[in-house]
């Protein structure tokens, strides 16, 4: 049996202050970085190690890989970073703050934003200097690949070509796999996984900080766990759940 | 013109004591992270940047990498690490002081072990725990890439496949490159850059935590110059040296 261990990482400088984060590279909070150290006491106290690790190109999630790595004494293993791991584009609203995108869109709007599988936040214009194309760390990324604003389905769309060109292969090799990413793009891989339908995805939660292990046997899912207890796990699902509460009118799911 | 940067690793916390380290796994001491961040700001204050890292898979040089990642907001660039960017290893003489060995088998002894050429360290044995062997990183290596002991010159032979391989490729190609590694591995690299014989590599010291800037074009050396002021560069030269003349008789350098 070959493990995948999937980790959202902890709270970051903007989860604090309640801004769309997207691929901004804000780094973690010190917070999200006690989260990260957590993760890696867990994963190393249920004897579980990794052979190759894979992070995006956001320092939150490498951080969050890095520190993993250090508490776990594997700062030896291959830890590749690629762009289709990154967060849902939030285009437009990057930067700005949930509460008032709330107050002027409306909670509807903010949620259909956030969670509807195939719903765009407004796009970057190409000239801002937010935009991905001024980046040097998307250089290599084809025009059409260079997103201004993503759907959760374009997330999909580019997360799973690196799922089956890159790291699948390494688990029917038989090698242990850390994934150190984002909600979203964390949420695509779960729901290729465990095959959940369009809508069904929306109430899929992975809480930060929280090690979530497969069970692989090939392509095949032989089954799952969060490293937490159960009180463990529904206390990190309320937190995150309050913590972006302000931006729904109804039960809440932490954001991105 | 394309760069390529060589850092050596700062202080670690069995240089701060004295013991023969080699591919011992230590970590960098609280002075040798600083001299890494210093590091980082001497090349981000040069106006220099790099698109690829490499290290060894020893923990002090990969640390030493992501500080200087991390100071230079790079964490995003692709970094590699490999063994044959290890320190020499040093045989049955790891984790044994240099003063002790110093005391027992003189001063010429154990500088020959430490600087000549082709002069190797009593090997340690395959059963001793200690040997790479016994240790998952090193699981992929052919028996007969499996160092039990090392002179320089088995450092180079093993160090310059890595070069040809992997990094000289990216220097082709018109990448900057950044090797965080040890005193031997890189003076492995530059006796082959610089075309330095084997009896005069022993007088050549690369300082801890200063960057190394080769300019290249292809594969050729067009110029070199360390990040660093002649004042600081001899202070640094001159820091290294103390720092292990117990184990020498005349003039010293650094020990790794």
């Amino acid at each position: 049996m070959t493990l995948l261990i999937l980790l959202r990482h902890g709270r970051s400088e903007w989860n604090e202050v309640g801004r769309f984060t997207g691929w901004t590279d804000v780094d973690l909070s010190d917070g999200g970085k006690e989260e990260a150290r957590r993760a890696g006491e867990r994963i190393r106290d249920e004897g579980i190690t990794f052979d190759v690790a894979y992070t995006s190109v956001l320092k939150r999630a490498i951080r969050t890989a890095w520190i993993v790595m250090d508490v776990m004494d594997l700062m030896w293993v291959p830890l590749y970073r690629s762009w289709r791991l990154n967060e849902k584009h939030y285009g437009a609203l990057q930067g700005l703050s949930k509460e008032e995108m709330t107050r002027k869109h409306g909670a509807e709007q903010v949620h259909a934003w956030r969670r509807v599988y195939d719903v765009r936040p407004p796009p970057l214009d190409p000239s801002d200097r937010r935009h991905p194309s001024h980046d040097p760390r998307y250089r290599g990324l084809r025009p059409e690949e260079m997103p201004s604003t993503e759907s959760l389905k374009d997330t999909l769309q580019r997360t799973l070509p690196y799922w089956f060109d890159e790291i699948l292969p390494r688990i029917r090799n038989g090698s242990d796999v850390l994934v150190a990413a984002h909600g979203n793009s964390l949420r695509a891989l779960v729901k290729h996984l465990d095959g959940i339908g369009d809508d069904d995805i929306a109430g899929v939660n992975i809480p930060t900080g929280i090690p979530l292990v497969y069970e692989m046997d090939k392509d095949a899912v032989k089954g799952r766990r969060y490293l937490a207890s159960p009180d463990e796990l529904s206390k990190a699902k309320e937190k995150a759940s309050r913590a972006s509460a302000f931006t729904r009118g109804r039960s809440a799911e932490p954001g991105p």
